[in-house]
């Protein structure tokens, strides 16, 4: 078997968010499109980052109309925005969201037709400007990822767009931008960080290279997301937190994800619920799905949770850590069903039915059925 | 602190040099300059590679004028040729030496004047032309790192050049090349690959991202180089060492080396002795010294060796593992002295003037004075 893996230049740390303007001049910018969470542009952010541009003389051009779950018509506006003032790159300021819009507002700028072209695995074909990436949650991980997750809005779904020239040029990661966001939000995103380093361990596309990053990715969670939600000021939690959403985003964006993410992308199309929050849903019902085809794993990430399996089959270590999980997920507190988000029975079919075309789906360890998926979303009702 | 981590695109598994071809057109190339060792000439790894060459139409010229621990005027003549054949990219197939002058002529290939100019840490200004390279031994790591090392023939010193432009664009890492290699080359290049571990492992500049990769290869090599050692046919030792290499080239390219290197290039400046060998021989003794900048780093070092440190202090644990690197030497049939390789007490002096001004003693983790050097050199007589 071959595997391949990819990731960006990587700039981790307390103040690299003030390296942005003099990143963009290396890869060669002189107009940068900023894209950024409207949320955001009252923080103190943002302004770091214009002031590191205006630093190097180098031009700028804000954008933030998006929305979170975020749209393709926000991402043609943003098209049409930036090709208007003659940018030549891109910076991605935010959540997933604003950077997966980055990203495909990057990919647009020199590739024709509507971001519907390019759903799917390495559609792209022309190369796309320099792009920087700065993530403001720990998080998608989108910033070292392949990945760009973008609704399609008249068929009211998630489209997952997948190509090495979605990965950044560079991703900026400073923790301090994470000690301006809510407690629920730290929840859920670094819950996210927990379903994408889980997803892609358990993947049937991991490798040695994605499997190191996803068990420290799990480890750092268990230890570092409690005090995280705890505390706004605790910057060790939030370093912590920020190490373990690039690794987790390294691990799935080399070995795919799995059930939860093909079912949450479905959720997510049609409803505006927190993609972190439906994850966590999500997770432990199809971790008991899962388990069937790699116990042995499963088995592992309960030690990298913390649990002592001494004495345990794989099976019942690995139960051990599905209960960890939920008990994390109810000390943090993270919704606990999808009906308490305002899901009903309804969709349920539909939603199933989009979720087993997403491509998510393929690496997921164990064969799954419509049925299987319909039954995943009553339990998680 | 704010810490980089680069690396470049991974292709790794069995069969993975025939995609070779394919990748380089994928970067824009015409017309390859394939350098590799002299010796490879005669094993199937360079058909191969014309082989993929040709499948999609590119040219290419073979060099294979270059001998271990490479010098300056090979270099050049590489460029000359290179120049004078048109060629826009380099493929670099061998052990680190063949893939250090790879990079050196791609390097040359862009900028002017010659190599000494780049010693030392981001002297390169022109961008260079596409790399792509194959690792033969288990290793170097020089296929994913920011390092060559060239040999100064005039002031008889290797210098080490370090820049972000030497990371290749593509590494393909096929463990089936391990296969043609004699016992000794793969022992004396593993303990190469627990040297880059460790040194990266304990460097100043070590961050979380570097050390998971030291700590994966640490264990790696502990568990997988004998039986490497012990059978040209175990496949799955050579994919384990593979990865070590892999991992252990990522961690020590992006948070540097020690004393092990600094002084060994010291001696591979003056001495046609394999750089592997003087590691192996150095590894021990510098342990011991550095033992004191960070103790529990070192204990750890010895629990991923396999050890059982249970009950003992730090500083107990890290000689246990200390002794077990000795014991690995001894079991593959590594060289245990310099002064079996043909050293004497003639050249320490100069040898550690040379060796305290290498690049990679500036991340050791003990402060280190001249003294320290030649008695250490003393030490590994």
């Amino acid at each position: 078997m071959i595997n391949k893996f990819v990731m960006p230049e990587v700039i981790f740390g307390s103040g690299s968010i003030n390296q942005v303007g003099e990143c963009s001049i290396r890869l060669g910018a002189r107009k940068v499109f900023i894209v950024c969470d409207p949320g955001i542009v009252n923080e103190d952010w943002l302004e770091m980052i214009i002031r590191s541009c205006k630093e190097v003389d180098l031009d700028y051009v804000v954008f933030s109309n998006l929305t979170v779950n975020p749209k393709d018509y926000e991402v043609e506006e943003g098209r049409r925005l930036y090709l208007d003032h003659e940018c030549d790159s891109v910076i991605g300021l935010g959540g997933g969201s604003a950077i997966d819009v980055a990203k495909a507002i990057a990919l647009l700028s020199t590739n024709k037709g509507n971001i519907q072209l390019y759903e799917g695995i390495d559609q792209i074909q022309a190369p796309l400007p320099p792009q920087v990436m700065i993530p403001t949650t720990a998080g998608s991980g989108s910033e070292v990822s392949q990945f760009s997750i973008i609704i399609d809005s008249v068929r009211k779904k998630k489209m997952t767009i997948v190509s090495k020239s979605l990965i950044p040029d560079i991703a900026i990661i400073d923790p301090q931008t994470l000690s301006s966001k809510p407690p629920s939000l730290t929840a859920a995103t670094g819950l996210d960080v927990l379903t994408h380093a889980i997803e892609a361990y358990v993947s049937v596309a991991a490798t040695p290279l994605t499997d190191v990053q996803a068990q420290n990715a799990i480890a750092l969670v268990a230890n570092h997301l409690r005090p995280s939600v705890a505390s706004k000021a605790n910057l060790e939690a939030k370093t912590k937190m920020a190490m373990a959403s690039v690794q987790a985003g390294l691990a799935f964006s080399n070995a795919i994800l799995g059930a939860v993410h093909a079912m949450s992308h479905a959720v997510g199309g049609r409803f505006p619920f927190s993609h972190g929050d439906v994850n966590a849903v999500l997770l432990p019902h199809v971790m008991e799905f899962n388990l069937l085809a790699c116990p042995k794993k499963f088995a592992t990430i309960a030690t990298l949770l913390g649990e002592d399996s001494r004495g345990l089959s794989n099976i019942e270590a690995a139960r051990k850590g599905i209960e960890h999980i939920k008990k994390l997920s109810l000390d943090i507190g993270a919704p606990q069903s999808l009906s308490q988000m305002g899901l009903d029975e309804e969709n349920i079919t539909e939603m199933s039915i989009t979720a087993l075309e997403d491509a998510c789906m393929i690496t997921n360890p164990r064969d799954i059925s419509l049925s299987d998926v319909e039954r995943l979303f009553r339990q998680s009702l």
